[in-house]
C-alpha cells in the first residue's frame, strides 16, 4: 500500500535549451561539499568571493553588487520592487516574453506602465526610446539585452543609457542570457541596475541571480518614502546580510553560493574576451549547420545572440514531436517558441558548458538523422 | 597584479545551529547529480515525488502543496502577500522574532496590522486569541508554531484554528522549525496556510521553502480583485508550473530539488513518529546535559522545541568569545539570542540529520572543556 520512492536517476541529458545550461564537474563537485552556516566566517569569505568575481563579470566598481537568493525572475522582481513606487511612471522596451514580463510586474506595482513594443525578433532604434520619452517622462526604462524568447540582442546600450539619463529616467537591463557569455559593461555603459541568473551562460545550477545596482539607482531606493512591499527582495537589506557585518535576513542557499562561486571561478580563469570568442565561435559553427539543414536563422547576424541561436522551422518539421524525439533517442534538450513564435523557432541555447563544438556536431547529427527520417 | 581565488575549501563544520542543519551524505551525494531541464518529464516527475513527500510530511490532502523557489522567508511572503489586499485587517501574534518580521511583512503589503504581543519565550493561550479577535475581527491571523528566536512551542494549535474560523480568519502558521522534527498536522489542525524551509528539520541545503495551502485559502486567493504584487511569489502562478501541465514561471532550482526530494525520501523511510521521537530522545539528552552544566533551559519543558533548545547563559560566561573558540577550536556551529534575548541565551539545534546523540555527546564535552578553563 506505502508508496515506495526509487532512487534519484534523471535521465544524461545534453541542456541545450534556453537553460539552465550544463554544469562542469568542478561546479557539481562543489554542490556536495558539506555545508557551513549562513553567518560563519568561512562563508562570509566566499560571499565577498562572489562579489568581487560578480563585478569582474559585470565589469562594474557597482559597490551594491550581489546575487539575489531565488532564480532570475526574483532578480528581475528586485530591480522594479525596489525602484517603483506607486504611480511612477515606467517606460516598457518590449521585444519579447520578457519585456513584457518586466511590464506585467511594474503593473503589478503600481507602475504607470507605457509599452513600446517591437515585433518579436527585432530590436529597438535608440530615437524611438528617446521619442517615448519626450511625451512619456518616466521614471525607470526597462529593456532586455538579450531576450531569451527570440535570440535577439539589443544594441547601442552605451546610447540608450545616455538618452535615458538626459530624460532623467533610470535604465533597468534584463542581462539573464548574456552574462557571462557576450559582453555586458555595466560601467562603461552606465547601466542603472542590470541582473542575470546563475544557471545561462555562467553555468552554475538555478538558484541565485546576480544583480547590481549603480550609486545613482541607490540613492533613489534609499529615498524611499516607504519600504518596497516585497521583504524577501529588498534590496537595503540584502546589501547588509552582505556586507562586512552582515545582518541576517534570510538563510543564503549555501551550496549554491558555492556553485555560484566556482562557476565564477571558471569564468575568471578563461578570461572575458576568450570566452566571448569562444561563445561566437561555437556559434557559428552551429549557425552554419542549420542553414545546411535548411534551417535559416531568425535573427539577423548583426543582432543575433551567441549565447542563443533561433533557427526558423519549416513546413515539414513536427515541432513538439521532433523535440520530443530528439530527447528520447539522443537525450538532447532544446526548447520551442512561444508566444508568436510558437512552432515557429527553436531556441537552442550554447551558454557556458554547453557552449563547445563538441555538442553542436552532435546536435546537428542528430538533427540530420530526424530531419531525414 | 590578479587576484587568485583558490578552491573552495570551508571548514568540516558541525552544524547545532538554528539552521542550515546537516545534511545527510546521501543528499549531499544528490546535489552532484548532472542537472535536466526545468520542463524535462524526468524533473516533473521529480516535483510530483516532492509534492506528494510534502503533503506526507505536512500530514495533508491539500493539492496545492509544493516548495517555493527560495528560502524560508520566501514562503512566509507567499503566503503574505497573496492572501493580504490593501486595507485587509491581520492580526500578528507575536511571542518571538519572526512573529514580528511577519506583522512587517503585512504592513508593507498595506495591512491593518495589530500586534498581539507575548513576552519573548512564552506562548499564547487561545484564550487571548480569541478576544483579540472579538474587538478586531481579522481576515488573517498570523502565528509562529516554532519560534526559533526563542524556543517555544505554541501548543494548542487546533483549538486556535477553530477559533480563528468562528471568527471568519484564516490562520497562517510558521512551522520553520517544527517540519520534519516534531509534530505538523495540518490537516487535523485545519490550518489554512503553512509554510517552512529546507534547511532545518527537513536537513536538505536552504533554497527551497516547503507550503501548504487549503481550499479555504486558495479560494480566498482566487477571489482576489487584483493579483498580488509579488509576481515572483504568485501562488497561482507557481502551482501551473507544479501542475500536470506544467506552464513556466521560473526555472526551478534543479539541484537543491533534487536534494529535497532525498531529504523528504529520508523522512518517509524513517516514518514519521519515529522521527519525532529521535528528536526528543536526542533533545533530552541535550537538556540533561545543559543542566549539569549550570546550563538551565529558558523555555518551561512542556513547550519546548526537541529541534532548537535554548539554554540561558549565566553571568561568568562571555557569549561571543565563548562560541568562536567553540567554532575555532570544535568546529562546531551553536547560535547566540538576539533582541531582547541577545547575551543571555544560546540556540543550539538537533534538528534532521544533526539530531543524533555523538553530536549532543560532542558538543557537551566541548562546553565542559570551554567553561572549565
Amino acid at each position: 500500500m506505502n508508496k515506495t520512492y526509487t532512487d534519484l536517476n534523471p535521465s544524461p541529458r545534453l541542456l541545450l535549451g534556453p537553460g539552465p545550461s550544463m554544469v562542469h564537474p568542478r561546479v557539481l563537485r562543489t554542490m556536495a561539499t558539506p555545508l557551513v552556516g549562513h553567518l560563519d566566517p568561512d562563508f562570509l569569505a566566499i560571499l565577498s568571493d562572489v562579489k568581487d568575481l560578480l563585478r569582474f563579470v559585470f565589469q562594474t566598481e557597482n559597490e551594491l553588487t550581489l546575487a539575489v537568493p531565488g532564480t532570475g525572475t526574483a532578480a528581475m522582481e528586485a530591480a522594479l520592487s525596489n525602484l517603483i513606487e506607486p504611480s511612477d511612471r515606467l517606460l516598457a522596451c518590449i521585444h519579447g516574453y520578457f519585456g513584457e514580463r518586466l511590464a506585467e510586474m511594474a503593473d503589478r506595482y503600481g507602475a504607470q506602465t507605457k509599452r513600446l513594443q517591437r515585433p518579436w525578433g527585432e530590436v529597438f532604434d535608440p530615437d524611438e526610446i528617446d521619442l517615448a520619452l519626450s511625451t512619456f517622462p518616466a521614471k525607470i526604462v526597462t529593456l532586455v539585452h538579450a531576450e531569451t524568447s527570440t535570440g535577439a540582442l539589443q544594441p547601442d546600450i552605451d546610447v540608450i543609457s545616455e538618452i535615458c539619463h538626459r530624460r532623467s529616467a533610470l535604465l533597468v537591463l534584463d542581462c539573464v542570457t548574456s552574462l557571462g557569455g557576450m559582453p555586458v559593461e555595466i560601467d562603461s555603459w552606465d547601466v542603472d541596475i542590470a541582473f542575470s541568473a546563475s544557471q545561462k551562460a555562467l553555468s552554475a545550477p538555478p538558484g541565485l541571480a546576480p544583480i547590481t545596482i549603480n550609486p545613482r539607482a541607490r540613492e533613489v531606493i534609499t529615498k524611499r518614502s516607504s519600504p518596497p512591499p516585497a521583504f524577501f527582495l529588498d534590496l537595503l537589506l540584502l546589501e547588509r546580510y552582505w556586507s562586512d557585518q552582515p545582518i541576517y535576513h534570510h538563510t543564503a542557499p549555501i551550496s549554491t553560493t558555492y556553485a555560484l562561486r566556482e562557476a565564477l571561478r571558471l569564468v575568471y580563469e578563461e578570461g572575458l574576451p576568450a570566452r566571448f570568442r569562444r561563445h561566437r565561435a561555437v556559434a557559428e559553427n552551429l549557425w552554419q549547420g542549420l542553414e545546411a539543414l535548411s534551417l535559416p536563422l531568425f535573427v539577423p547576424q548583426e543582432i543575433r545572440l551567441t549565447t542563443l541561436a533561433t533557427p526558423q522551422l519549416h513546413q515539414g518539421i513536427d515541432d513538439a514531436n521532433l523535440r520530443q524525439r530528439l530527447l528520447e533517442i539522443y537525450n538532447i534538450e532544446i526548447a520551442g517558441g512561444f508566444g508568436p513564435l510558437a512552432g515557429k523557432i527553436w531556441r537552442i541555447g550554447l551558454m557556458g558548458y554547453s557552449s563547445r563544438v563538441e555538442n553542436v556536431r552532435l546536435l546537428l547529427a542528430a538533427l540530420e538523422d530526424l530531419l531525414g527520417e
